[in-house]
């Protein structure tokens, strides 16, 4: 059931940087257009949240419009409710994305609404983006655990994430969002999941907070997932989460994958070199393993 | 074929700190002690290699002489030569190590000799302690690689192993130095060495430096291996490896195990304040992911 092929979704230059210190537009351009020329296509670039509540993101709209746009990439923005997905249509996004949860406590201490009213609220973003021939994602996140109720029934992760599916979602990233999962859980949680949405339609976001995230993915792939997030150099993390040491790293991923015969199409050293040099940008190392091992 | 329980290796006061900045030695008699007190019961707590290379273990003797030892507690020496298997014995080690290598290049740049001349030297090691009864363990270093070769011949990790094992070494320990092995490619070299030593005679030591330590374990799980050599915190990893990032930290393979289902009798809160503790010593932050987390 293994995949001979995985599409990244590359989230550094959005739920990474959103998560560091301000960075220049220029920086971010810079960052969005070096994983273009890695070989990276999906590439999330902006976020239409309110800058009071994410102010490193307060530049998307001239990000998403001055990026020397390459064939083939895709460009995708974080939209939580129409306004952001009408300044996000006007910026040229080729795609936006909503941000569910499983956890009610998540869902109300990070949105500020139950998961039914967050659900209700994505409801006119779908018809408008659908009317605008837009595809929409659909994020999930706390699918093993959440820093305030703990353990969440995979039951519930399956509920929600086919609501996001009926609704119109073309994919749903599955994301554990404090990181806390282990192999045998996230196999079953992804499988639980594929009884409801196909599993060629879901995605796995993995974070390392735990360090677990690639022996996760590894267990995960036997089910046929074939889309992965990850977050080049390790950019970001959840600020909820205790002690977070970010997202996966790209580089680390790829160079799983590499080793499994597992095609991505990126060149594990230009994707490497646009993560040193956004990091240099930031002021710290890289998080990414791999990339310390090969540039060091 | 996962096994149910799994045996920890713990490296950390021996092949940890001999490549991290010395500590006293009431500093490494404190952590073999709080090793012990998690749980953990194999503990590598010396090295009598010559100070003149290895001076962060001038004092192992010391060390051994000075523990307050617990009761099913192994405590374990490396010795490369008869002299060092003298001054283990003497100062009361219960297991000793003999250090080879699948790689000639390693091999002459480590110890200054071919592989065969290793395994020539480790004969009068071998011969007095299997006459003084004291179990020895074989490592098999660059099995999954090599810093000046490149890629190694699996045939020749498993030839080497099969030397070890029939020299009398009770366990061979498969070493992956510099980290750059894969899932698939460590379940494929613990697969062909586990036809020349039975498989519950190996054990897994693999490196984090390029991230990928976690999943090559959970990869090789399936063929029923069943010990694992980690370090606390992780601390050290070899000096030879280009951007080392340290062994593979115990916490973070206890958490993964405990997810599993697998029982390694470690308390793992027990285990990151042991890890926090010498890292403190050491005046640098736990390389452990999970300690970080659950300590944050």
């Amino acid at each position: 059931m293994t995949p001979n092929k995985v599409s990244i979704f590359e989230v550094g230059a959005r739920d990474g940087l959103q998560n560091e210190l301000p960075v220049t537009t220029q920086d971010k351009i810079a960052l969005v257009e070096a994983l273009g020329r890695a070989g990276v296509k999906r590439i999330e670039a902006a976020s239409f949240v309110s800058p009071k509540w994410v102010p490193q993101m307060a530049d998307s709209g001239d990000v998403l419009r001055n990026i020397s746009r390459q064939d083939g990439v895709t460009y995708s923005a974080l939209t939580p409710n129409l306004k952001g997905l009408e300044l996000a249509l006007d910026a040229g996004a080729d795609e936006v994305a909503i941000f569910g949860a499983a956890s009610q406590s998540f869902s109300q201490r990070n949105i500020n609404c139950s998961i039914e009213e967050s659900i209700e609220r994505f409801a006119p973003v779908m018809e408008r983006a659908i009317a605008a021939n837009i595809p929409v994602r659909g994020y999930v996140s706390c699918v093993l655990g959440c820093p305030y109720e703990g353990d969440i029934a995979i039951s519930e992760v399956a509920r929600v994430s086919e609501i996001l599916y009926k609704m119109g979602c073309y994919e749903i990233s599955l994301g554990d969002t404090i990181g806390v999962g282990t192999p045998a859980n996230a196999r079953r949680m992804v499988e639980a999941v594929s009884q409801k949405v196909p599993v060629d339609k879901l995605a796995l976001h993995f974070h390392d907070t735990y360090g677990q995230a690639l022996a996760n993915i590894l267990a995960c792939l036997e089910t046929g997932v074939s889309v992965i997030d990850s977050s080049v150099a390790g950019l970001g993390g959840c600020p909820y989460a205790k002690g977070a040491s970010g997202n996966l790293a790209t580089e680390d991923l790829v160079y799983m994958l590499n080793g499994l015969g597992i095609e991505t199409g990126i060149d594990l050293h230009l994707l490497a070199k646009a993560g040193n040099t956004i990091s240099q940008a930031l002021g710290k190392s890289t998080g990414s393993k791999v990339a310390r091992a090969i540039s060091g």
